[in-house]
């Protein structure tokens, strides 16, 4: 490991002691105090919008400069209706549950011990991501409602954006009595900042990367904190012979065309060899019909309407999430040949599976190992608030500790606690 | 990072690969067949007990010449008797159910797209811990009932005898026809070896390491493959100024005596001031007749009774896990001095406090950030076997995915599966 910077090490790690104490008081708090600071973070962000959109214009300004896509353009900007959006946001998450003290499982052991395990906040979690300020907002809601103290590194083409937010929380959080150190940024120490944060073992629980697939890496490779790799879904659907091919096109038009940027979208299609001279040819019209650019193997190109184009698929296609409208597309020998191919290319997200067989549902679901598998339903569901779970911090694509969305219980771990009368070990 | 031998990283990824094929079929096949293996796997022990003793004289016989330790002897040692008491352990766990299938939670969206979240094995586990073959058949053991194929690390000092028991032990696994890669071993390709496992992220799903602090550090941070920290065990007593003292020397004794080597065992003593003058007198005493060495303050110095010898304690001392008969003793001023020096110095694994206070007891439950919290009971209960979770690969001191005992549910992860009738995202 090559070293970093000694003096932003040190800045960085008093960040996290500081958050550490911080995280220690949120531990005790009460749910009435948490949504009440919930509510007060809600309502100083209100307070400082136009001082937020103010510095977030000088972010977009800085951003178009430097060539930030389109794309990543627009995931930056906010503006007064977004502010109200994200707030609205934070008062969900005073609406959920409080994870905090609830009993997981427990029992009386023979000796009469008392055994008790309950949930606990994490104590202290580091978020990294890339210019997207709702993530600023949504995550120091989370980690305020689970009891934890967050440390946040937004991306310096948000910097300004950042800044402004984190001041209104941090105000909203001291309004109701609570320690403003709960949330802390290290946008001003850079990328040697987050380096100094991997390293900080036994002064952060657990770090969060949210991005692009190369940030995750970075920082699965380099983190001694525990790491939660999150959202890089080279997501699947699969038509079966058995399908009802009426319920199909909508899940493959849905699946990749209803938010194609995010990680629960569709990347491949792969066409039962049943069925595919019934299916492929309106799928693959379906699908140019909404902008898709198509890339297929020989049978899907023999298939191809005509005015429809079909780009040769690669490997490198079959492996890619491309998060836009782009799609590779598939023939396979049956359940076995889906199988096969998922095993080989997935990325353990999302798979669908459109079938009436009860056999090759329940085959699918048991062989593929993956976050999440739909049986005749839209790889876009695999989303926290869904599933239920409320508002999510991402989806955890690893199987340790959380797999799928993360909510407000994967933010926290767990405390055995045993009540006796003076029981020792025979 | 340093480079590893790319012969080895090799062999060591195509073990990985056979390991994860094996994983595959484990997790499809029913408790029954598991268990008919488990008993298989002990038939076959008990059959080649008689090698597996004769492979074991020779790992001795090298390791006194190399100079272990006879701690270290003792634990590498073993006999028929021994094999036996493995064998019972082995059919322990098949009597344990089946964590694999279990339902965690569920419902049906508003939608009508039926959720549920399903326990199913991690996949592949590696584990690597130094010269205890009894820890070769309970990992094997732990991880086939869940599910998973495991590589095991052994140690050196281990190698002839855990050749000869993981022989058996596939054979066992393959009388009743499945794979018997599930159990496999890198210990031919000694340290270049686990630093290619620790590089094999993608092909292993988790590693637990189980030893000393130096090989658990190393692990964590060296591995890109998601780990574990275990059993690292500064544990505390307390006895506050409420106690009740007739439990509290009880539970002094067993939490240091019972079985001083492991690491829920007390290292550290505090005494409430309140109670000093008169409780510190008889623990000193009481510890010292069981040959306990005492590092003591300057306040416990000043109490010890005659012919009790007190060292000077050291900052050295109250970090340290003695992991034998010696422990630090101090006296603190109440509940406050207590978790002020525990919050310090723990590692997080148990503290006990014995106290008669119902308020004392909850705020030393809540405010310390540990995995398991004693109140009135030795340190010594934190434990899979007592706590009713059946056997135990470790004891998890870090807060992501399992903190505690790790029994069969904590070798698991969770898929969600969703039952749809053509649902898409509006």
């Amino acid at each position: 490991m090559t070293e970093v910077d000694p003096a932003i090490t040190q800045q960085v790690h008093d960040i996290a002691r500081q958050a550490r104490l911080a995280a220690r008081q949120l531990a005790l708090t009460s749910r009435g105090t948490k949504d009440a600071a919930l509510l007060a973070m809600g309502d100083a962000l209100l307070a400082a919008a136009d001082d937020i959109v103010a510095q977030n214009r000088v972010d977009l300004t800085l951003g178009e400069e430097n060539g930030l896509t389109r794309g990543l353009l627009d995931r930056l900007a906010l503006t007064p209706e977004r502010i109200v959006g994200i707030v609205e946001a934070l008062r969900e998450v005073a609406a959920l549950p409080d994870p905090v003290g609830e009993v997981v499982r427990g029992s009386t052991l023979p000796n009469g011990l008392k055994l008790r395990q309950v949930r606990v906040p994490m104590g202290v979690v580091g978020m990294i991501y890339e210019a997207r300020p709702n993530v600023t907002v949504d995550a120091s809601g989370l980690g305020l409602k689970s009891g934890n103290a967050v440390i946040l590194r937004g991306g310096s083409a948000a910097e300004r954006t950042n800044q402004a937010i984190i001041a209104a929380l941090r105000a909203g959080v001291e309004a109701v009595g609570l320690p403003g150190d709960a949330i802390q940024t290290i946008d001003p120490f850079g990328r040697e900042g987050v380096r100094a944060l991997m390293r900080a073992r036994g002064l952060v629980d657990l770090l969060v990367p949210r991005g692009g697939a190369g940030l995750i890496q970075t920082v699965v490779r380099e983190s001694v904190v525990p790491v939660i790799e999150t959202g890089v879904g080279n997501c699947h659907v699969y038509v079966d012979g058995a399908a009802d091919l009426s319920k199909a096109l909508p899940i493959v038009i849905n699946s990749k065309t209803h938010r194609p940027s995010v990680c629960n979208a569709a990347e491949t299609l792969l066409v039962d060899r049943a069925v595919a001279r019934e299916f492929v040819p309106q799928a693959l019209a379906a699908l140019a019909e909404r902008g898709v650019i198509l890339h297929g193997d020989a049978a899907v190109a023999a298939l191809a309407p005509a005015g429809v184009t079909v780009l040769p698929v690669t490997a490198e296609d079959w492996g890619r999430e491309y998060l836009d409208l782009e799609m590779a597309v598939g023939v396979v020998d049956g359940l076995e040949g889906a199988i096969g191919h998922i095993q080989e290319w997935s990325s353990g997200h999302t798979e669908a599976i459109v079938t009436e067989s009860l056999w090759a549902a329940d085959q699918f679901a048991a062989r593929l190992d993956s976050a999440a598998i739909m049986i005749n339903a839209s790889t876009r569901f695999t989303d926290g608030g869904q599933f239920g779970l409320g508002a999510e911090i991402g989806i955890s694509t690893q199987k340790l500790h959380a797999r799928g969305p993360m909510g407000l219980a994967e933010l926290t771990s767990t405390k055995w606690i045993a009540v006796g009368n003076g029981q020792v070990r025979a």
